[in-house]
């Protein structure tokens, strides 16, 4: 028989930080992925990373409270940021997009301060995590998630887990090679994915053609305005070759395709996908799903309190 | 104080076995990958696949009496095989190099008659896996082995272990893309590392400019002969594009270039490759090392018995 009332179950809850350039959104999430209370505040980076911390501990501490309060237990805290980020040794060195912030030891002082377990991981695989949790992941034993704005980045989970590399390197699958001929990208080559695919790509080749912006261009196409679809053909084709690739070197059963543009366009930019794939012959395709990502922004919040439930690799 | 004698050691050898389409190695192996006993035979694969069990057993037999006459105790057997194999059902399917093998179970007969654990791969990641044991790779903790010969394989070590994709599926890095207008390969795609920098892709671009074989443009390309440079040019390009994909991907610590093109050219067939990936700015690349494979043949063998050391995962 159950006991009427219970005590508050260790682990029953997660901390999840959220930290970005505009905003920092905390939450307590429950295995599921179900965010069960939450908090937004401006990031104010240039304000200082002490300040942030501070602030960060004392709405987190708001969120314990509140856990108590409910008689339910909280097992730890996860951080997803804006990298790069040093997962191991808990260190945020993003001056790019955190101004000011560079070196930073984010995780002892959260760890002494809420004074539980504290981790570190940067925000796309964080959001991948998310996805893999509670969203258009959830169920898949080998995931690569893709993610198109104005960059490109990837995320690759394996076993349940974050993909490493080499010292926690993190894969940089906006950067793989596709066209040759392609633009050059500050990354080191030409035609990577990013220089073609990515919101600042699109909104270049679009305004070349004729068109006021990118958007312009993708919703026109997306009509089937031809003109329009001689601006999205190399995009569609570019996203279609690099997802054969991936399926060659990780050997996935799902995409999940996130970010701004795949939000308003999955169908249009993943048009030339699955023909490209079917035609593989030494990896089977045929189970292989194609989905777009389903937690919008919530993703990095619900993947950094998944961190909790993560074994340490 | 050690005893003067010991009892054999549980776990001191393992058994290797690697099948290839024309012999089959076996040999007693020890933990750091040195060859302590070996046999081979001819595959006869033709034959039928069950009489080439019972010369497996009877030859495995003899070498586990020899352990046992020298007081080494052998923990288990570990079949490398020339695939598709299905590594978790024990299963070769392998038609096409191994004439009748279709869907043979390998891994239950030989547990049943050696009563020991026995494990199955493919040769590729065999290969890897003994040179990461013993070889080329080691002290590597996260590794691509690349082989190039008839075709080009690939095989990826992380965390010790064999890096597997949905299903156990085996990554297939010899078909990544590396050219759009290269030739048409039986993958599915055109231009991918294989239908450019295989052995028989090599010699079909030094009969077309006007060598006699593949061999010649490559050992002419060597001594510094324009013309021939010219046919090794865009191998040697796809080659350094090839490892900028694979380090995006995995961001490894080593890259090894094993198989009989590389025996013979690996520095000429590498040239490009530092000098493209210095170029990265997004993955750390002053690390990151290209070695030549060093066990040869014997890798699949030490690989093969390698697997017996393997945690499940």
């Amino acid at each position: 028989m159950e006991p009427r009332t219970r005590a508050p179950a260790l682990g029953e809850l997660a901390l999840g930080i959220d930290i970005g350039g505009t905003k920092i959104a905390l939450g307590l999430v429950d295995r599921e992925g179900r965010i069960v209370q939450s908090e937004v505040m401006a990031t104010e980076a240039a304000a200082g990373f002490e300040r942030a911390v501070s602030r960060i501990v004392e709405a987190s501490r708001e969120l314990l409270r509140r856990a108590e309060a409910a008689e339910r237990g909280v097992a730890g805290a996860g951080i997803g940021c804006t990298g790069p980020v040093y997962p191991r040794r808990g260190i945020i060195d993003n001056p790019y997009t955190l101004e000011g912030w560079s070196n930073c030891d984010i995780v002892s002082p959260l760890r002494r301060a809420l004074e539980m377990e504290v981790r570190l991981e940067n925000d796309a695989d964080a959001a991948a995590l998310g996805e893999w949790t509670a969203g258009a992941g959830k169920g898949a034993g080998r995931l690569v998630m893709l993610t198109f704005g104005t960059g490109i980045g990837g995320s690759v989970i394996v076993n349940g887990g974050i993909y490493r590399g080499a010292d926690d390197g993190h894969p940089e699958l906006g950067h793989l090679g596709v066209d040759p001929n392609g633009p050059a990208c500050y990354c080191g080559i030409r035609g990577c994915i990013e220089s073609i695919a990515s919101g600042p790509a699109i909104h270049k080749a679009a305004v070349q053609a004729g068109f006021g912006d990118g958007r312009e261009a993708l919703a026109r196409a997306a009509a089937g305005e031809l003109r329009a679809a001689d601006v999205v053909g190399p995009v569609q084709r570019s996203i279609a070759v690099l997802v054969w690739q991936l399926l060659h070197c990780f050997v996935p059963r799902r995409f999940v395709f996130g970010g701004g543009l795949m939000e308003e366009h999955f169908a249009l930019l993943t048009r030339d996908v699955r023909k490209t794939i079917s035609a593989a012959t030494m990896v089977p395709t045929a189970g292989v799903e194609l989905v777009p990502a389903r937690l919008g922004n919530s993703a990095g919040l619900i993947g950094a309190a998944a961190l909790v439930w993560q074994s340490e690799s």
